[in-house]
C-alpha cells in the first residue's frame, strides 16, 4: 500500500506506482490495455519528447507560457531525448486509439520531471499542468503523427539507408569480383543463354538502388509537418506564430529538413506519408526475398545442388545431421521480409479505418513502420556482412554446368534459324551428345565453325 | 432512336434499349457503373434465379402471390436457370453496394419475361411488377448472400472438389509409382538424409487432403441461408412460412441441403460463410504453390538444374531459346495462386466494410470467391492432366544426387556420435572423398560396417 | 573476460557468459540474429521442454538412453515446464531457418542443466550431450512444427477459448437485455426498416459462435503430430516405438488430444495447421473489426452522434478537448485486428517459402500466430469486460430516430404497392411532414390504418 | 474438319482454326490455358503491337532484317495498333510463364498477316518466320516488361491521371463552395472542436495530390526499358545499336519518354517498376476508401443520420424500401479499391516468384496493374461526375449539430484550465444544460464572455 500514491485526473481518482513519474491517465492506460507487452520504441518516445521541447520553445517566444514552466519542460524533455526515464513510458503499443495515452504518458512525465526540476514534486501539477503546459497549443492529433513522420525519418537516415549504402556497395564489389566468371544462365530454372556471375549480382544492385531513390523521393513527405493543426487541424488555442517557431526547433534538433505543411487537414486525416513509407518497405522486402532466395538456390548443395556459389558458414545447420551447413541468414531475411510484408498489410487495414478528422489508427501504423525499419535495417547488416561479403564463387562447378547448357544453341538462331537449331538441342538431350558433336555429325556446321559459335565467352 | 423504349422507376424516366427485358433500374447501373466490363458469373445468376422461383413458389403456397403470376415467374425463372437470357444481365461485377442492381436486373428480366409469358409485353409491369411481384418477400440484402452462398457451395461442389479429387488420385499414384525410388532428401536446399521419391508426392497428397477436408467442413456454414430475413433479418412484410417454403424449394433446385439460419441478423450483416471459403481458398492456393515450385525445382534442367523428374512438354518454352521446355503449367498455378491470394485480401478488406445492418460490400465478396474457384477449379484440372499425370523419374539422376550426398553422414550418429559425425562430413567435403573412404582410411569403421551403415535403403 | 567461458560446436570455439547454460550454438545464434529483441513466448519454450521431457522417457523406454541420462534430462525439462531458467533462452524471433537455433538453444540449456543435476558443470557434454542426448531420435525439423503446434493448441485453450465464450456469454446477455429495444435499422447507414437493438447483438454472437466453431473444428489438425519424422519424416536413427511413445507422453503432460500423424511428409513441408488457424484468426478479426466499429457508429456523440447506446468510460479522451470520452477500447480492438490481418499476411508469405521436405520459414509462422493469439484474447477480454458488458442504451434517442426513420414507409408496401410508397416517402421527406401526415392528407390511409401500420412494434 | 489447317511448331503439328492468323503455339496455349476466360487488355495488346514494329524498324537499320520483311511486320504490327485483329489474342491472362505464349501470339498473327501483305498467306512462315523474323533480336524476357512498362506508363497518363486531376479540380470547387460553413468537427466520432466543411474536402485534395505526385515520381521508373536485354540481359544475337533505335522509336511511336535502362539485369530479374506503381495504387486506394466512408458517415440519414450533405440521386436504392436512396457510388468506389488492394497483395506474391535471370510471373503482375489502373480510373471519374460534384451541404443540419457540440468547451483551456474546462462539460452532458448556460450560472464566465468565446467562427 506504501508503494503507491494517489492521482488524479478529470475521471477521479487513481493509485500509481509512489515513484512513478507518470500519472492517472498513464495508469488508466496501463490497465486498460495489457495486450502485448510490447512498447513503442525509443526512436518514437525520443521524437515525442523533441516535439514537447520544441512546442515549450515555441510557446515560450509566444509568451504563452512563462519562462520559467518552459525551460523546465524543455530540461526534462532533453532528459528523456538523452535516454534518460525510459522505463517511464509504460503504455502498450496496442493503445488507445491516435495514441492519446501515448501523448498523456509524455505530458505527465514531462510535468512530473519539469515539476521536480523547479523544485515540486512528482505528480503535483500546479507547477508544470501537463495538459495546460507541456501540452499546450498542442493536441494528441497533430503530436502523434509529427512523432511518426520524425522518427520514422529519422530511422531511415540513421538505420535503413546506411545498412542499404552499405549492401549495394558490396554488391558492386562482387559485381566486380565476379565480372570474368561467365556461367549458365537460367530461367525459369531451365538452361538458358550465358551470363556473368557478376550481371547478377549487378542486377540484385540495380533493383535496390531504384527502390533506395523511390524510398528516399517518398521520404520527403514525411518532412511536411502538420505540427500546430492541434485537435482538427485549424490550429484552435495556439498562437498564430507557434507552429513556424515549433516546427524549426524541431528541424534544428533533429538536424533534418521538417517545414510546416499547407494542409493541415490532410495530415492529420491519415498518416499518408507514414503509409508510403510502408508500401516502399514492403516493395524493398519481396525484392530482398528474391535476392536472398536466389542466393540459396545458387549456394544448394554442397553436393546435391548446384552449388555455384559458397556462403560463409556462420553456425552448425543441423541438430541431427552432422557437418550440415545451412543458409540461416538468408532464411532469415526471408522471414523478415514475410513480417513487413505482412506489417504494410496491417498497415493498409488501419488506414483504412481513419474517419472524418483524424485516423485513430495511427499507433499501430506507427508501430508497424518502426518495426519494419528496424528489423530490415538489422537483418540487411547482417546479411551483408555475414553473408554477401564472404560468399565464394566454385568456378569448377560453374563451368561444368556452363558447358552442358543446352541454350548454347541459341547463338546458332543467326546462323541456321530456330527450327533447326531446336532440333538440334532436341537430338543433343535425347542422345546425350554434346552440341557440337550432333552439329559436325549432321554436317551443319564445321567443327571451327561450331567451336567459334559455341564459344560461351562470345555470347556475352 | 427507334431502338429504345421509355422505362420508368420511382426516380422518373429512361431510355432503355428497345427489345431489352431489363428495366429502368438495370440501365440505371449500366450507366452508373461502367467500371471493368467483368459481369458476375452465370452460377451467381443461375442461383440467383434459382431463388426468385423459390420465393414466387413459397409466396403462391402463402396465398401471397396468385397463381398465375407465380407460375408465370417460375417459367421465367427457370428459362434462366437453363441458360437462356444469359445477355440480359448487364450490371457490372463492382456495381451498386449490396448488389441492389444485381437483384432488380434479376427482378426487371423476370417480370418483363414472365409478363410476356402472361401475354403482355416487356417493361409492362401492370402484369407482373418487378418490386411487388417478383421481389415479393424479398431484400436485396438476404437475395444477394443467399445467391452468394448457393453459388459457392454449387461451384465448389461441381467444379472445385471433383477437381481436387482427381488431382489427389494422381498424387495417390505417383506416389505408388515413386515407391522404390530412393532420393537425397534436402532440407534448406542443402543435402539431407535420404527419402523416397514418392514420399514427397505423398507428402503433397496429405497437405492438400487435409485442406479439402477442412474446406468441406467450412462449407457446411454455406448451407444455412438467411432467405427471409428480408431488409434487415427481421423478415418484414413477409408470411411467417414463406422462409422455410422457399429454403426447401431451393435445396430441391440444387440438391444441396440448404436450410433457415437461426440468425438472419449474422447472416445479413456479413456474408460469414463465404469469407470463411475464402480463407480456406487461399490456404489451398499456398499450398499449391509450395507444391508446384517444388516440382519446377526437382524438373530443374535438363542439364543445368537437379533433373530429378521430367515434366511432360506441352508448348515450346521460349521464343529465342530454341529446343527450351519450360514448367508452364506449374507456372501458371503460381499465378492463379496469387491471384487467388490477392482476391482473399480484397474479401477481407471488403468484410471490413460492413456496417450495422448489412454489408453493402457483398458483391464483390461473392465475385472474387466464385473467381477463385474457378481459376483454382481449373488450373488444378490442367496441372493434373497435364502435367502431374506424365512426371517421369529420372533414376540416373536422382542416383547420383543420393550417392554424393553428404548427409548420409547422419546414419552414423548411433554409432560415432554427432561430432565425430560431423568431421567425417567435414574431411569428405574438403577433399573430395567419399564418406565411406574417409571413415575406412581413418579407421572408424571397417568396409562392410561402412557399407552397412551408409546403405540409403536402410535409412529410410 | 572472466565473464566468459568457451564453449565448443563442429564449427569451433566460442565465448559464452560464464553462467549462461546455454553454449556455442546458441551464442552464434546471439550474434548471427541481433534482429528485434523480441524472443519466441513463453508457451512455445514450454512446449520444447514438454517435448524433450517427453522425447527423452521415449528414449529411456526404448533403451536408446540410459536411464540416469533420461531422468535427468526429463528433470530439467520439468523445471523449464515450471517457468525457471526463461532468460535462458536468448535467440531472437526472426532466427535461423527452420529453428535450428531455437532448438539448440533447448538443447544446449537442457544438456547443461542435466549435467548439474548429474553432478556435471554447465557446458560439459560429456555427461549429457545436446544432440547425442537431448536431441537423441529428433530433428529441428519435426520438433520446431510439433512445438508450434502444441503452443498453438495450448494458447487456444487456455486463452483464446476462454476470452470469446466470455465474450459470446456477455453478447447473449445484451441480446436478452436489448431485447425490447426496438430502433431504427440501418443499411447502407441509410434509413431501413426497425429492428431490435437486441437483435444486433445477437448478429455478433452469431458471427462470433460460427467464426469459434470453425475455429474448433480446425483446431483439431493441431493435434496430429509428425514427432518421430525427424530430419525428413522419415524417421531416421529413431527407434520404430519412439514416436508413439513420445507423443503419448505430450498428450499427458498437456492433457490435450495429441496423437502420431499418418503422414509426417506433410507435417514437415509446411506447418499447415498452423497456418490454418492463423486464416481462422484473421476470419475472426475481419468480424471484430465490424462490430467495434458498429459500436463506435451507434456511441458516437456525445451530441453530434448517433448516440444510442453510451460505452463505458475507461479514462479521459482527449489531452486538449475537455470532458471528451472516446471510444478507446473498441479503437483498440480495431489495431489489434489490423495486426492480426497483417501477421496472416506474412504467415501466408512465409508459408509460400516451403521448399522440398520442410519449411524452413516455420519460426516466423509459429511467433505470428502465437501473437496473434495473445493480442486478441487480450484484447478480447478487455473489451468484453471494459466496453460491452457496461454499454447502456439511450432508450429516448433511440425512440427519437426511430419515429422520424423514412423507411417504416416499407411496411405499406403490401398495401399501396412499391411505387406509391415511394412516392409518399419523397413527399415527405421533400415537405418534412411525417409519413402518417401525408397519407392522410392524401387520403390513401384513413389515420387509424396509417396509425396501425406504420407501428414499428408491428415490423419486427 | 474443314475449318482447321495443320500449324507446326518444334514439338510438331496441331490443329488451328482455319482463319486464325495465329498459329500452333498460340493455340496449344489456348488448349494449355483454359483458366478464366479473361484476356490481357487491349493496352497491353498495343504496347507489344509497338515492340514489334519498332523493333523491325531497328532490325531493318541494322541490316539484320532486308526492307520488305520489316515493312510487311510494320504494317501487320500498325494494324494492330489501330485496333485490327483485336479477336486474334486468345491467350487466357493466365497463361505461360513469362507470357511466352502472349509473346508467341503476337508473333504468329504479325507473321502470318506479314505473309499476306507479302501475297503469301496465314501461317506459310516462308515468307515471315514469327521467331527468326517479328521476334528476332528480341525474348519473351525483355518484350513483355518492356509491354508491361508501355502499357501501365500509358494508361496511367491517358487514363488515371486525368481521372484524378478532374476529381482534385472538383475537390477543389468544393472547397471553395464550402469554406465559410463551419461545422462540428468529429475525432474518433465523437464531438471535436469546429472546422470548416470546405476544410474537410481540402484534407481529401491534399492527400491525393500527395499520392498522385508520388505516383507520378515513381512513372519515371516505367520509362527506363530493358529492350535488347533480349533473354538474360547481355542482349545475345541482337546488334550493338539495335537496343537504342528500337527504344527510340517506341518513344516516337508513344510520344513518351523512354530511355535505356542501364541494367537490363535488374529490368529482367522483376518488374521493378510495375510493382511500384501497384504499391501506390494500393496507396491511393486505402486513401480513396476513408474519404468515400466519410462521405458515406456525413450523408447517412436522411432522417436517422447525420445528413450534414445530401448526395445526388443516381439510382433507386432498395428492392424493398420504397424511396431510399443508397451512396452506390461512393460503396462502388470502396469496392474497386479492395480490389486494388487485393490486386496488390497478388502483384507481391508474384513478385516473390521471381528466380535468377527472370520473374516467370509477370504475366499476373502486368494483368493486375492494368486492371486496377482501369477499374480505379472509371470509379474515380464516375465518383467525381455523378457523386462529388453534386453534393449539396445540408446548412440547417450542419449548424444544429454544430451549436450541440460539447466540444466548443476546448476554447475555455486557455481561460479556465483544461480541468475547470472538463468539469462544464461534464455537467452539461449529464443535465442537459448548454455550455454557455453552465457557465453563467457557475458564474465561472459572464454571458458575453461566454458568447464571445464560444463562437465557432473564432474557433477556425
Amino acid at each position: 500500500m506504501d508503494n503507491f500514491r494517489i492521482a488524479k485526473d478529470t475521471l477521479g481518482e487513481v493509485k500509481v506506482p509512489k515513484d512513478a513519474y507518470y500519472g492517472a491517465q498513464t495508469q488508466r492506460a496501463v490497465e486498460n490495455f495489457p495486450i502485448s507487452g510490447i512498447r513503442l520504441p525509443f526512436s518514437f518516445i525520443k521524437a515525442q519528447a523533441i516535439i514537447k521541447a520544441s512546442a515549450a520553445f515555441a510557446n515560450k517566444e509566444c509568451k504563452a507560457l512563462n519562462d520559467e514552466k518552459a525551460n523546465a519542460i524543455i530540461s526534462a524533455a532533453d532528459e528523456v531525448i538523452n535516454g534518460e526515464w525510459r522505463d517511464q513510458f509504460v503504455v502498450d503499443a496496442y493503445q488507445a486509439g491516435a495514441g492519446t495515452s501515448q501523448n498523456m504518458n509524455m505530458n505527465e512525465v514531462l510535468a512530473s520531471r519539469a515539476s521536480e526540476i523547479l523544485g515540486g514534486k512528482k505528480g503535483d501539477y500546479s507547477l508544470v499542468h501537463p495538459n495546460d503546459d507541456v501540452n499546450m497549443s498542442q493536441s494528441t492529433n497533430d503530436t502523434i503523427p509529427t512523432a511518426i513522420q520524425i522518427s520514422v525519418a529519422s530511422e531511415l537516415q540513421t538505420r535503413l539507408y546506411p545498412a542499404l549504402n552499405r549492401l549495394n556497395k558490396v554488391l558492386r564489389e562482387k559485381e566486380m569480383e565476379f565480372h570474368e566468371i561467365i556461367k549458365a544462365g537460367r530461367t525459369h530454372l531451365q538452361d538458358a543463354v550465358p551470363i556473368r556471375l557478376g550481371s547478377e549480382f549487378k542486377g540484385y544492385r540495380g533493383t535496390l538502388e531504384s527502390v533506395q531513390h523511390a524510398l528516399e523521393h517518398s521520404e520527403n513527405s514525411l518532412y511536411a509537418l502538420g505540427l500546430g493543426g492541434n485537435a482538427v487541424g485549424t490550429g484552435i488555442n495556439a498562437h498564430p506564430d507557434y507552429a513556424q517557431l515549433a516546427i524549426k526547433q524541431i528541424a534544428q534538433k533533429t538536424n533534418l529538413p521538417f517545414t510546416q505543411s499547407d494542409n493541415t487537414y490532410a495530415f492529420m486525416q491519415n498518416t499518408n506519408a507514414a503509409i508510403r513509407v510502408s508500401g516502399h518497405l514492403k516493395e524493398l522486402a519481396v525484392h530482398l526475398i528474391k535476392i536472398s532466395s536466389d542466393l540459396r538456390l545458387l549456394s544448394s548443395g554442397p553436393r546435391t545442388g548446384l552449388a555455384e556459389i559458397t556462403l560463409p558458414a556462420v553456425q552448425p545447420g543441423s541438430s541431427i545431421m552432422p557437418g550440415k551447413i545451412n543458409p540461416v541468414i538468408l532464411e532469415n531475411m526471408y522471414m523478415i521480409c514475410s513480417q513487413v510484408i505482412g506489417n504494410d498489410a496491417c498497415v493498409s487495414t488501419a488506414a483504412i479505418g481513419s474517419q472524418l478528422e483524424i485516423n485513430a489508427m495511427m499507433p499501430v501504423i506507427g508501430f508497424n513502420v518502426l518495426q519494419s525499419i528496424t528489423i530490415l535495417s538489422n537483418g540487411i547488416s547482417i546479411f551483408t556482412e555475414r553473408c554477401l561479403k564472404g560468399i565464394k564463387a566454385n568456378e569448377e562447378n560453374i563451368q561444368n554446368w556452363l558447358e552442358q547448357s543446352l541454350s548454347l544453341v541459341t547463338a546458332l538462331n543467326p546462323h541456321i534459324g530456330y527450327e533447326k537449331a531446336a532440333a538440334v538441342a532436341k537430338e543433343s538431350f535425347e542422345t546425350g551428345q554434346t552440341l557440337k558433336a550432333v552439329l559436325v555429325s549432321k554436317k551443319i556446321l564445321s567443327k571451327e565453325e561450331a567451336d567459334r559459335i559455341l564459344d560461351p565467352n562470345s555470347m556475352i
